[in-house]
């Protein structure tokens, strides 16, 4: 099935990915450009230019564009889409520091633009390491002619931005003297996520949801995105991170102002994130003593995950050995808003731990002790969980009668099953961002000031924080034992 | 497993049967008390006598029940049980109108009273038709021994009670002159089915649910039962009945008490019989206006059912080549009360449709139109569905993103499949209802002032309908067109 996304998609686009040959690029952009092709979702004038340090030809490139996107691509590679897709690929050798290299890559793209009709639109992908973040775009810089104003010019720029508020502005400050505002997509490829978009739908597109949907049926919301895996070979760029910065400040964040924004007065990208930018501006403003009190900080320690004896992360290939980055976060927060008043939200997110998956469960309030509930409270309350990954659906557990018994009340779920398309494979995050990107659409993109906003947040929760003795919780466990003291002191728990 | 149902269930009785050998001893009764033995639910001292019309033994008697339990039982008949329960079970030849048959039947009784140690517990289970409640009743009076205080007495009466209001009022009278109300078990099995009884746990045990149960929330409520079969051989019966007196004025008024009814104070059988009464008295006054407007009468002509071609009512065993008799009814209906004002009921039922089932339909209010509902309403409102025969489960309806489309919003369900106990054998409402006998439990039972507003009710339904062309629908259809329309013209239609 050919499905319709939108009806700006046919505009013409050249794709410039600077880091064409990095993981990001095989793994994730070229198997995703496929796909796109294969549901009939490219424009018509279509090329892609990988922009890379290492020499090679545009034939060796190809070849292993057919590899990467053989592995990784979730529609096989036909003969007949390939013949299609392989002449829009381009390789170009460039050293991103070198500056007279940018000239040349101007030409090349130039010419290319020319042969495959795309109009001077670019979208310039910064697939690369957050230090080249600012070479490029200067590079790019030099090369702008003013006079020529044929086509858009989009800059697509991964996370990290910034490491904390003050880089993050410095490096604002410097895209934007290049690219305005609207045309900076600072991509988080977790909104990209099929039941992330859903969130807005379910909130905004059911009468039942929306009228439950605030402190005053809501007893507690928690956010959990968990991880099995370790930090890998990323070691280096995770010391100078944690979980904090490489997933709350993003992620966690920006799943939290979709789920609590009030509804926006349209849904123009930037009405929506007007409404998001709001959720973090109405943050409480935490003070040393309320991190303490209310933020967890945690770093694994060996362990077994999947029946597999794995390593601490102060073992982890370029790490201290008396590394004090945190790879696990749990923490309590109020919105201070009418909406939110009253009722808390719980956050974990952290890396080696009993699963992978993220999920947000809405749980809500307890319902007075009459009737039924006279002799003895619920054993669950009502709670509606939405399921982002691995499993994707929609579930809402309540209580009903225990057929077997005469009074007993027993806890039972209505779910949708996972949730898919038709064939079983949903389509991937880098898929529906690339199409927005194409048609312009800036909704899933974080704008500069939810992007401050959040830093100014986690900021004070970084500069609050106080030392643990690290490491603290085991590798395949759910993170420290404060965590579950964190909830447990309010009387709730965690949905695991 | 053998589940625990009441603290009480161990209270010797000695239930006797009037119409031992009818089909409802057959197919319903015995076939509950083997199951209920089965489940370790029968007192330990218990006896059945069955009274009937014709002459044979208590041993030819056991061996119908053998054959009568081998054929409608859920569970198999072992040569274990069938050991214990056989000699349970006697036979006493009884003319209901010969008053002399009862000084013997109770002397009768007494003897096994003694031999089964049922310490004069008596349960009077009405199993004949209508004309032999009073004679029955008169029967028992004249042997009751003003002296004789041991044990209680409760009398079991089937539905139709009464045919108006007048009827009912004078079978009251009659009956209360022997036993007081609250030994007076009206039964109506559907309370006794499992779902039926889950009304007021969904509604009560689920903060969501309890919070949308309104007029502010909910845009209107369908009840349906709807059956394939067609009278069989009780036309005699159905011709003095018809679908309004057979289901509108016990099952369908039961049901919607339930639905509507505000929370009762207590679980206590009198807390929630007076709140599922308030909900009657508070319905509408009909005049015949309002029936002509609000009320659709049918009768099946023929048709294809289950792809066999069935005879139209006419053309029944028993029935008037002329009748007027409705075999269908469909009605709109407010409840005057804070809760349900402007919400209203649409009430279906019906002989010889196209489904037989039963269920609720809560539907949800449409959303006002903004943001994805600002170019199109949704397709499909929010809808809770309790399916109560012959499904069984509770299935929401919402709206979620279509994952093959960038903005498209479905309508998808979460359900809880078919709830059932862990064998796949829900207990049948006659089980729980005897249990609830033994016990002593009037909650499922229709109290005097829930029968008599039933009727006043559904009299004023009866005195105001205007004769319509009869037969009006096909046999194997949902009813006449004009039910459709009744619904249609107020923007909505039936869920089917």
């Amino acid at each position: 099935m050919k499905a319709e996304r939108g009806s700006n998609q046919h505009l013409p686009a050249l794709l410039v990915i600077f880091g064409g040959t990095g993981d990001l690029a095989r793994r994730k952009l070229l198997p995703a450009l496929y796909n796109l092709l294969c549901d009939g979702l490219l424009p018509e004038h279509f090329a892609v230019v990988a922009a890379g340090r290492r020499e090679k030809t545009t034939e060796q490139y190809r070849s292993e564009v057919f590899t990467a996107i053989t592995a990784y691509s979730r529609n096989a590679v036909t003969a007949e889409n390939w013949r299609i897709f392989q002449p829009l690929i381009h390789y170009v050798r460039l050293d991103f520091l070198d500056v007279a290299g940018y000239a040349r890559l101007h030409s090349i793209l130039e010419g290319i633009d020319r042969r495959h009709a795309t109009a001077g639109n670019r979208i310039f992908y910064l697939a690369v390491a957050p230090e080249y973040f600012e070479p490029i775009v200067q590079g790019l810089r030099d090369q702008q002619d003013p006079a020529e104003c044929r086509g858009w010019k989009r800059l697509v720029i991964e996370k990290p931005f910034g490491r904390d508020l003050q880089s993050a502005v410095r490096l604002n400050d410097k895209l934007s003297a290049v690219f305005s505002e609207n045309n900076i997509y600072r991509i988080d490829h977790y909104l990209g996520k099929e039941m992330i978009q859903n969130i807005m739908v379910l909130r905004f597109c059911n009468s039942v949801f929306e009228a439950v949907w605030s402190n005053k049926y809501i007893d507690n919301i928690q956010i959990l995105l968990s991880e099995q895996a370790g930090i890998g070979s990323r070691g280096g760029y995770y010391e100078t991170a944690g979980a904090m910065r490489d997933m709350v400040q993003n992620h966690i964040l920006q799943t939290l102002s979709l789920v609590a924004m009030d509804p926006p007065v349209s849904l123009q990208p930037d009405a929506i994130r007007s409404e998001k930018l709001k959720v973090i501006q109405a943050l409480e403003v935490f003070t040393p003593a309320m991190v303490a009190e209310n933020v967890i900080f945690g770093q694994y320690d060996q362990g077994m995950v999947k029946d597999q004896q794995v390593k601490a992360y102060r073992q982890e290939d370029k790490v201290a050995a008396d590394s004090v980055t945190e790879t696990f976060v749990a923490m309590k927060l109020y919105i201070q808003n009418f909406r939110w008043s009253g009722t808390p939200f719980y956050l974990r997110t952290g890396k080696r731990l009993g699963s992978s998956e993220a999920k947000i469960v809405i749980q809500f309030k307890p319902l007075p002790p009459v009737l039924y509930l006279r002799k003895q409270p619920l054993e669950q309350p009502n709670a509606l969980m939405i399921k982002i990954q691995p499993e994707v659906g929609v579930c809402f557990q309540f209580s009903t009668k225990n057929f077997n018994s005469k009074e007993e009340i027993v806890s039972a779920r209505m779910d949708t099953g996972n949730v898919s398309s038709s064939n079983g494979n949903t389509p991937e995050a880098y898929e529906r961002l690339i199409v927005d990107i194409l048609r312009g659409d800036t909704t899933l993109f974080s704008r500069w000031d939810e992007v401050e906003a959040s830093w100014a947040f986690v900021d004070r929760l970084i500069t609050g924080r106080r030392l643990q003795s690290f490491p603290n919780y085991a590798a395949g466990s759910m993170g420290p034992a404060q965590a579950d003291e964190l909830i447990r002191r309010d009387g709730r728990k965690w949905w695991d």
